[in-house]
Formats: structure tokens, sequence, C-alpha cells
């Protein structure tokens, strides 16, 4: 995935398998979420910042296509970039790549809204307007960079 | 959900919840899995049985909608129907209820596929008609039934 | 176990196996904390009733014995009692055997003390009297009947 | 821990973490895997190594003593070592610390046997006595460093 601006690597744990030999399918959810954090702490809005401006941002929906397995020792790439961001909805999109091949072995995304501590909706572009404007710069970015 | 297959109950344990008080979004898939398992085996297709023939179903992808949060000692009703086959992908559907309300706090597919051991495809309507027999019944039923 | 207090039937289920074909051995200490709070709960302090009483209790130590493994598919039964109570520290005794046989095929403890949420030490005999009363009836009732 | 064989670097995860806002006492038996995993592979007896010489060494015991807390963003130090080896039962012992600091959060041994696939117990010091020596190798040099 050209246009990524984070990747993180991840080795496949073994409490992460399953019978069938290879890493369980809802792993995946808790690889994104890593990759996720750091890709929002390289932003500069790491986790610990946006819960002390009273902010949360708690998953919306998943998408996640599993194309092949992976098993423990597998060395991951976990890539994620902006999809798209409406100034309610952001929604980040996921490559998820083994052992340095350049088969893709998952493609996901996640949809992030944002919160107050009382689960109201926050108009964020007006309350951390350096968030919009971060997260817009990698949409025309990655516009450049993507096939 | 009108025109559901199994529906299971289901405790929010403890430790399915993390720091922001709910369930943690990964473990939606853990209970789409047990409940997919029992309604596989009240169609008659229990996953010992399909071992035994030598039928792995894996999950080919994932679709879930968080519609709210559940936390620990929400009881769940898990609701699964079949939504299609194609004799190749085995679409499931899924909706989410908690404490014995009405709304729907999530709602998911997930897609399975038919592998030998050696993860070749496995013409499952030659293999076992049985199978395909039941699922396309349920389909049938559910179209129906369902609003 | 004679003296057991709570008996708890559990499914071993899919995602919790690991690539041995086995379950975990994390896995057990989710189905002690399981079998803990109905334990609990029909002793008549269910964890929101203590939580709404200000009082945490958190895991101090555990201590278990794998002595045969379960797998996907076995039916568990986990018991738990009662082993000792010093005011400050509660140790509970676990058993688990699978599919109704006598076999134990883990045996275990956790440890348990009291706090606020500051984190400071409660002194439970004296904010929750009749708590202490009813888990040393627990202890006397189950020295007549352990073997 | 002087004499440790091992020191893994791992931060807390936002999906270990419980509604008590710190990491749920299960997780610490998952760092414990993986850093015994990285200490056999550097001693050369990586996982994969033992699979293909047919040798499995489940876990037979843990004991586990939570002295402090950890949560989400927090760094972690496992340290393992090696305690004792009667050619049946590997003991090893853990210390996990955080974020840099002297006070260990968490004390804990791991029980191992060496079996084969059938579930035999293998002769580890016939079968592979490079690994018994290691080992013993281990237990004399820390024996020197540790107070």
């Amino acid at each position: 995935m050209k246009g990524a601006e984070q990747k993180m690597l991840r080795k496949v744990q073994y409490y992460e398998t399953d019978r069938m030999g290879i890493a369980h399918h809802a792993n995946y959810l808790h690889w994104m979420e890593e990759a996720r954090i750091l890709f929002m702490e390289e932003l500069g809005f790491a986790y610990e910042r946006m819960e002390a401006e009273g902010i949360l941002s708690p998953v919306r929906a998943v998408q996640l296509e599993y194309l092949q397995s992976c098993t423990f020792g597998d060395l991951l790439t976990v890539e994620v970039r902006v999809l798209s961001f409406d100034k309610v909805v952001l929604r980040l999109g996921y490559t998820i790549s083994k052992n340095g091949q350049d088969d893709c072995i998952c493609r996901a995304t996640s949809d992030h809204v944002f919160l107050d501590p009382e689960g109201h909706f926050v108009r964020i572009h007006r309350r951390l307007p350096e968030f919009t404007e971060k997260i817009e710069q990698c949409i025309h970015k990655q516009g450049r960079d993507v096939c």
C-alpha cells in the first residue's frame, strides 16, 4: 500500500493461534488497534492526549477480508492510512502482509466517531481543528501516492 | 430479526471489558463464532461432524456495525441466519441485542468457504449435498419471515 | 470436591484453543473469574453490589496446576470454594473437571484483597460485616464436608 | 532480578485493559509466554526447532503474585531465568517491572514438562543432551549472580 502513514511490525504470538494451526481471526482487530494507536501517536494525537482533551473515539464499524492465513512466528507488517473523514466519521484503511512478502494477507477498514465522556458527539473540527487539519493532509498526501 | 435460525443467550464477562468500561469490540467476533457453532450444530452439521468429513470452513470476511455498547453483566441475545449461499461462499447474518431489549446493539455478517485439510476448495454441494439442501431451506424459510 | 459452594458448567470455545489443539492455559483464569463472580453473586455479594459499596477486590495471586488438557467442545465443571480468610486476604480454591468425569483437570487458587477506589485497604469486616460472616460460614461448612 | 537470561520489552495494549482501568490479570500469562519463547530462542532452542524434534513442552503449573497494576501505555520489562531443572520438570522464574522502574510489579514461575506428540514423557537429557546442558549452565551462571 503506497501512501501508508504508519507501518507496524509485529510477530504473531503462540497464544493467538487456534486449533486450525493459524492465528484466530479475532486477533486481527487487536493488531489493527495497535497500529491505529501508533498512527495517531505519530500524527501527534496520542491516546493520552485525546483522553486529556476529553475525547473518545470508539469503533463504529469494521470490515475485514482474510486473504491468507498467518501463524505463530510470522512477522506481520500492518499499514494504516486515512481513507476518508467527513467531520463525523473517520475511516481508516489497513493492509496486513507477512514475512516481508508483497502479498496482502488481510485488507480492512475501521470507522470511528468522536464523543465526549457523556457519549455526545464532539464537533472535532471545532474542538481540535489541528486534528482535522492533520487528518485532511493525510488524505491529500495519500491521494497523490496511491495507485 | 425474524427468520433467525438460532438464538443464543450469553452474558458479557468481566474479562471482556476494556478501560472505556465497555466490552472490547474484538469480542463480538468470539460471540458470533459461539452462535455460529451452535447454529451449525442445530442444523445437524456440528463442527465435529464437518471435521470428521475433512471439511474446514474458515472465515473469509466479516463486517460489523457497532450501534450501542454493552458491558459486564449484560445479557446478550445473538441471532444468526443464512443470508446467502452460492455454493462457494456462505454468508451468515447476525444481530446482537441486550437485556431483552428490541434495539439491536450490533449488526454483522461473516463469509465462509469450504476447504479440505490441504486448503483446496471443496465442492460442498457434491461432497455433502444434505448440507447445501439444509442451508437453502434456511434461506427460503427466512425469505418468507423476514421484514 | 465436596464442600463446593458453586458449580459452573461451561463449554470450551473454539477461540480458546491454540495450535497444540488444546485450550490455551491463560483461559483458565477467565473460567475461574466467571465461576468466582457467580459464587459471589450466590452469596449475595454480586459484583454490582460491591461496586456500589465502593469495594474492589483485585486478584493478588494465583496458582494453577494443569493436570490434563481440554479442548473445543469439552463441557467443563468449575467448582469454587473458600479456602481461608484472615480479614485481609480471601483465598478461593477451584477444581475443574470435564465431561462429567471425576478426574480433576486443573486445581487452582486465587487470592483477593479489598480496596476502596483510591486503592487503600478496606477493613471489610467493619465495612461489610455480613460479608465476613457469610465467608466464614463457607469455610466452616466446607470444613465439615471436605475429605 | 540479576542473573536474568532474557529481558523483553513490551507495551501494554489497550485491548489488554479491563474496566478497572488496568491490564487484566490473565494477560500476564501471555507476556510470560512471549518472554519464554524469546528466551528459548536465544538459548538456541526456538519453538520451531523443538517442534521439528517432535518435542512439546506444555505448561504444567504457574504461580503469579501481582504486586502492582499496570495499564495501557506502560512499557513492561519481562525478565526470565531458569530456577530449576530435575530432568523432568523445568521451572522458569519471571519478574515484570514497568517504565524502567526498579519495583517489581509481578513475580511468577512456570513449570514445563517435555512430551512427544503422543503425550508420553520424553527423556530430554537423552533426546537432546545439548538442551539439558544449556539449561544447567543457566542455573549455574545465575547461581553466581543472584542476590
